[in-house]
């Protein structure tokens, strides 16, 4: 295997931009990481998209080739790959292993999703898609439902509270704030949360994710073709993917996703590091609960600590370990398809020492955790600063 | 790179399924795969699903994690790809990548969709979102339009006739009535193809492919280890993708598919064979001018020449170069996303001589074609029976 770098990245603003179509919002993603990586789209050998729902919130599936051909890329392979909101992450993950294994030189892993152009109602809909139709979604459960029964669950188990749930909403719209590319510029309080209209309680409005429009690409390459570029060479030193029933109730618990457990086993081993060499992490905080649930799962912080920590402020930039530094899905925007190629962004940014305000001081290990679904799917990534 | 052996296979019987669940069906065919390898489901490393419209046919997205799950299979990393009805074709060619490269060794390439569970009118609006949205659907097109159109052009570049597009239909129910897993068991004659009812003229009802239940499993392993099974290992010996507008306006041709052509050099190369080695071939039939118009852009007949060799029997079994022995998408039935590891469970039929009374004496090696939309993908790949 050979070992792998990032060379560009690029992504659009996310929130409700509907003076975009769906195919010019990938396009400049893919532009702005072209010009970041200072090569030519000639030199690019394939791409994975991902891309959740395509089919039912923009009516277009065989987005892949669609992007190859309006990139101007054709005919490279281009392969659309799902996994519900891990999609992203799956798309880098194919990506890396492709270029890791010899098969491509230079691959772009692209993430888009389209979601304001449906009304709301049908967009939530469309995210239901992610859990069990059969045994889930007939029956009425919905993903802030499935989010609220992990939630009840760990504050039974755990003594988490509401506040220290708000609180995870507090950091992440705040570091949203220091983020030019986040839908939310907008700080919010402990108060607010707590006041904020309930969805499916112990979850309120403000403890969850919003519906957003956004792009972001990856290009990969391999390590020593990184060497020569002006910019620091980002290895992926950990790639792990794991696999999960996708309905709650057949899990053996409700307060860890076994698949975040088995991808970062994976990335550590491959990485060879464990959780306490990593800097910045951005994780899949879709519900305030998720990340509480994901910086425990990880390896951070023990089992059932997760909210005490938050509220303690050790996930804060500056802190023991700095968490969802680009606000997040929370408050950066969750655009399903994009939010684990973003999240790679982000680590990348950190590692080159170029995300302005939210910088974190001297980080050279960097992760990312992306789920599909409320569990289902896990991709996790290690990311170090080459020399 | 490795090389990559079919040591099992397995597929449903195609047809409108209803007392079978899109999970269930997968399952079916899954469980046939692995007793057909004589191996356990914990040997298996990996999966990749095709399946093009879960989100839009079954309210379900994130199969593959659903398929892996509900094949006792969890926590193994199970990625969906979709390109339109080439899903099953990037399926097979991510799981014969990741054998070669030596990520994995057992890998699952799967293949399915559940299409009669909604009206007939839902699924072909479904099957539209493999074509441009903004340029093509929005206008009025329909695939059996755009196909029509290219139907046209032949005939008016090559004078190829509609009597000649009618022999596809009628070779192809022919082979299927020989297949226990076709969905149609029924001969069609030229007379009735021609007077069957117009859909968009020149295709007319018989020149059109149905819509389908179905799935179908391939296990695709290193050739060393399939040595000591008790089949003949057939060995996977090249592989292509390649990408194209979406759209038939923006293409340099009417009557090539640029991405079918390059597509095939890609696997022909590294095969090291060219399209005269090829015993035997499943094309993309998904109507009767595709057939006519793969046959030409894989080499077996010089272009504009396909619907005169129909005609004269060259592509029927005992002739030059059986075409679509299975019954192909015209007869066997075409379930979008499982249509390309359909294909190669025939193909792999075939070359171990067990395909009973469509066997191609002496078949040695044998391909596949597997095309989304109206061209914008095209997968190839390129088999030999081992030693």
């Amino acid at each position: 295997m050979r070992d792998v770098a990032v060379i560009g990245v690029g992504i659009t603003k996310f929130g409700e931009l509907w003076d975009l179509s769906f195919r010019q919002m990938i396009i400049d993603a893919g532009a702005r990481a072209l010009e970041d990586a200072n090569i030519d789209g000639k030199q690019i050998d394939a791409m994975y998209v991902g891309n959740m729902s395509g089919g039912k919130l923009v009516n277009q599936e065989h987005t892949a080739s669609l992007i190859a051909d309006h990139a101007g890329l054709a005919p490279i392979p281009s392969t659309r790959v799902e996994g519900a909101c891990a999609s992203g992450g799956l798309a880098l993950r194919q990506a890396v292993l492709s270029v890791a294994s010899g098969i491509h030189d230079y691959v772009v892993a692209a993430g888009i999703e389209k979601m304001t152009d449906v009304l709301s109602e049908y967009a939530t809909g469309t995210l239901a898609a992610a859990s069990d139709q059969e045994w889930e979604v007939f029956m009425g459960a919905t993903f802030p439902g499935i989010y609220a029964l992990m939630a009840r669950r760990h504050m039974y188990e755990f003594g988490t509270t509401e506040k220290q749930m708000a609180m995870v909403a507090v950091k992440n719209h705040g570091n949203a704030c220091m983020n030019p590319c986040a839908q939310y510029h907008m700080k919010v309080s402990v108060d607010s949360v707590l006041k904020s209209s309930p969805v499916v309680l112990p979850l309120k409005l403000l403890d969850c994710s919003p519906i957003t429009d956004g792009a972001a690409c990856v290009i990969v390459a391999p390590a020593e073709k990184a060497k020569n570029l002006e910019r620091p060479p980002i290895l992926i030193k950990g790639t792990g993917q794991a696999s999960d029933s996708i309905s709650l109730h057949s899990r053996q618990s409700l307060t860890s996703l076994m698949a975040t457990v088995e991808a970062s086993k994976m990335a550590y081993r491959m990485a060879k590091i464990g959780p306490s060499d990593i800097d910045v992490a951005e994780v899949h905080d879709c519900f305030t609960i998720a990340e509480i649930v994901a910086i425990e799962d990880l390896g951070f912080f023990p089992k059932g600590s997760g909210g005490k920590a938050t509220e303690e402020g050790e996930t804060a930039i500056g802190s023991k370990i700095p968490i969802n530094t680009s606000g997040g899905l929370k408050g950066k925007g969750h655009p399903v398809g994009a939010t684990g190629v973003a999240q790679a962004v982000e680590i990348v940014q950190q590692l080159r020492g170029e995300a302005g305000k939210r910088q974190v001081s001297g980080a050279e290990i960097g992760l990312t955790h992306n789920v599909g679904g409320s569990g289902g799917t896990a991709v996790v990534h290690v990311f170090k600063r080459g020399d």
